[in-house]
């Protein structure tokens, strides 16, 4: 998708650690008309697959879903919580998810009410890093026995197992912004 | 807003320790074009005001931002971001808050980089309760110099003091379902 690409190239910071900041359009600022255009871009790739209910996780996830449900029909939009104290409870869906920029380990939780095994689910995520948070919405849709119709995310790192990782598991995947290359002086390249 | 009022009364959920648990349209599920006549309506309210930005703060916020944002232009919306840890950094604006539900101190933060003294502010979110996260918005804008030209909350229950709270501060103050009364067994009376 150019005009992120271009977006990314203009604004996106490379921070220690190969990781790509985009705090001023997307994950702290968001330029809501950037936003509907991802979400068309989303709806374009994955029509076909109607979808009725997008799936994301707080907090830069609910920002896209909201772009891209209208597209759909209005379709919900239901967020993920994501919490470091493991508070199991009886009426959620869960799963674990490691964060390797942070190095803490997250649970996942989805409210049972809110996701089921009439669902046709789309999961829409901003990062597309190593795949763990995409997996862990993943096996939440497996547990409510729901049906997952395509994985979208914003922006991945080629270089990166998350996208080939999520693609082997079966899984359609679109990824709007694909990075192959990100170098000391701030160049990111693009595939 | 009745709309809002009605959905409420169907969907509202009453919790132990007078808690409206709205997540099945707002906090977990979103009902994305009721949300749209949420963002709407706030620009009915503020329209006169001409903010520039929205600033409100995850989780629920960036959906009501989000779907405010575009009557007024495409403004950006910049969400504020909530830590329990106090990872004190020189390039953030930053207040407390206290959350009485959950009891714990939160630090809300906003770079620099997203706020200053040229913003026309609009401040937005999903609850006003007692005050305390609407008030460490205010009180970041103000590090940053920013002019606040409105309020706006989603729901608030008029025998809290939040809202009377921010509007002794001089602010207008406009909230779209001023819940009164919650019963046992389930009734919730508006304004």
């Amino acid at each position: 998708m150019k005009v992120l690409e271009d977006r990314i190239r203009k604004d996106g910071k490379i921070l220690p650690g190969d990781i790509l900041k985009i705090d001023n359009f997307l994950n702290h600022q968001i330029d809501t008309k950037l936003m509907e255009e991802i979400g068309e871009e989303f709806y374009e790739l994955f029509k076909d697959k109607e979808p009725n209910k997008i799936l994301t996780i707080e907090s830069s996830g609910i920002a896209i879903g909201m772009a891209a449900s209208k597209y759909f029909g209005y379709i919900p939009v239901v967020f993920a919580k994501k919490t470091v104290a493991a508070n199991m409870a009886a009426n959620t869906y869960e799963a674990k998810e490691h964060s390797y920029t942070r190095n803490i380990e997250y649970t996942v939780q989805v409210a049972k009410d809110y996701l089921n095994e009439n669902d046709r689910v789309l999961i829409l995520d901003d990062f597309l890093a190593n795949g763990e948070a995409m997996n862990a919405l993943i096996r939440i849709c497996d547990q409510a026995g729901a049906k997952i119709v395509g994985c979208g995310s914003v922006v991945c790192k080629t270089y990166q197992p998350g996208e080939q990782r999520i693609r082997d598991m079966g899984y359609k995947v679109e990824v709007l912004a694909r990075v192959s290359h990100m170098s000391d002086d701030g160049e990111i390249e693009f595939e």
